[in-house]
């Protein structure tokens, strides 16, 4: 029986084993990945310490910073379901089961399909989900990114300094990232914005050779190898069913990070918290860890 | 007219400063100094990404974080007086007032007093609140930290690499401490702790040359040229009286950092957020400023 488990290994993750750590708490990190989506960031320049430091290069020092202590890390295994059995939380997962007083789920969210004819057909063969690992693919080559938001943004800012043109296709009427992303890639000279646009299909032979768009009714091919779909994410949710959550599958929390089941607690991106950010995945990374502290204290 | 006016430039302050300078905010930080109580820590090693670094390193890659952006600072300046006329946040300050739209109070804590016979008498000749300030001139004497939490562990173990002998008197039966700090006192040879034992005067002539203790009715004195005061902070919210506090004054605010006046944000040590961490406090930052962002746009 553990003090604590924690699912995931993002941001969030990293900061409550961090945490668990100094308070000498028995506990294990259960997670597919370590770093998540922070890893597939490219700039990162709003961790507050760091003026400008890579998703790699973070993910590195966060990860260094939880190995100094001998954290035992379950690396590549998947958490199919939690649920709590009187007062033990059961952790079910690919490769074992474990029992733990308590649980901070820290798993992040998943990219979101575009759902369209040629997604599926071209995936890794120019149809891709993160412009971090895959942007190197294609320098010179024209490529699409789909999105408005601040992950499209960060994959055109990526692009424009490896490939040709870039077009931005977002479906809203305007952009919705960070201005200072947005002005950037304005002044690069080789991103073309295509507003209220919508993708109909992506096709090609074996590799992706274009995409087809419309606007007000008007349909147009594009020439692009790459396409980068960034049209946002959703909650890594499903393996806990007890907790309430909301309409979008994000578990809610209070400002103590307690979920609607006790002894289960959550933190980052998977949440209702609406700010996705890696500086805020941390706060709440170790107020969910204190959080379960002190409910071990008192249900000791 | 501001956007925002941001109270404080500890932890959270700066990152709101950060993040308001992403957003393109028209804002200034008004602050009484950089850094807050993070610049008072000797020892940081929850700072994730950071395994080790001191409290002022820490501080000054974070006023350069902010400083990167052209921010108008106000500092060495006091807040008197925070208060809403219709869908105005006016601030009235000792140097002069201010009209913004929404407010972000992150005014963080101050410590407190002891309340014993030569407190005030002996404050800054051999009384301090700062270990990190005030540990150097106390090379090779003897020394009390008064308190058992976390910033006296912290002032106990930055003092052990430069003292003499360091009574650690604590009136509660056991440290509250995180296990990792009180290891590394016990391990140090030169900390004697005293559990259960008040603090009776602080007593010298010019300057400290003692204080007395007692324990279980027992009284006792202890030569000492120096006496570190590390028995908690309560929060510098003084200038608002309009928005709800706790019974120890902390702003209480919601999961997006609203507190019970519209158009004011609070964020870090001065609310009732449990968690009283640098990383938390920037995570809050973080939050507190896209509320009142997005606060703005639905009353533009």
């Amino acid at each position: 029986m553990y003090d604590l488990i924690i699912v995931g290994a993002g941001p969030a993750g990293i900061t409550a084993g961090i945490y668990a750590a100094r308070k000498r708490m028995d506990f294990l990190v259960v997670t597919q990945d370590i770093g998540g989506q922070a890893a597939l960031s490219w700039d990162i320049e709003n961790y507050i310490g760091y003026q400008f430091i890579t998703g790699m290069e973070l993910v590195k020092k966060f990860r260094e910073h939880l190995e100094q202590f001998k954290v035992g890390i379950k690396e590549g295994e998947q958490v199919n379901l939690i649920s709590r059995y009187k007062d033990t939380i059961l952790i079910e997962t690919d490769k074992g089961n474990y029992e733990s007083r308590t649980v901070v789920i820290a798993s992040g969210r998943k990219p979101r399909r575009l759902g369209v004819d040629g997604e599926d057909g071209f995936k890794n063969r120019g149809v891709t989900y993160c412009a971090t690992c895959d942007g190197p693919l294609f320098a010179g080559r024209d490529v699409a990114v789909i999105g408005g938001g601040n992950s499209a943004l960060d994959a055109v800012l990526q692009l424009s300094k490896i490939s040709g043109r870039i077009y931005l296709i977002d479906a809203a009427p305007q952009l919705r990232a960070d201005p200072v992303m947005v002005e950037k890639a304005e002044k690069s000279g080789n991103v073309f914005i295509y507003n209220n646009t919508m993708v109909e299909r992506i096709f090609g032979e074996k590799f992706v050779q274009g995409i087809s768009v419309s606007r007000s009714g008007r349909t147009e091919d594009l020439d692009v190898q790459g396409v980068f779909i960034e049209i946002g994410s959703f909650p890594s949710s499903g393996f806990v069913n007890d907790v309430a959550k909301n309409d979008t599958g994000e578990i809610l929390v209070n400002c103590r990070n307690e979920t609607s089941v006790p002894g289960i607690f959550a933190a980052g991106d998977v949440t209702d918290v609406p700010a996705k950010q890696i500086i805020v995945a941390c706060g709440e990374g170790a107020k969910a860890v204190l959080s379960a502290f002190e409910y071990n204290n008192k249900h000791a």
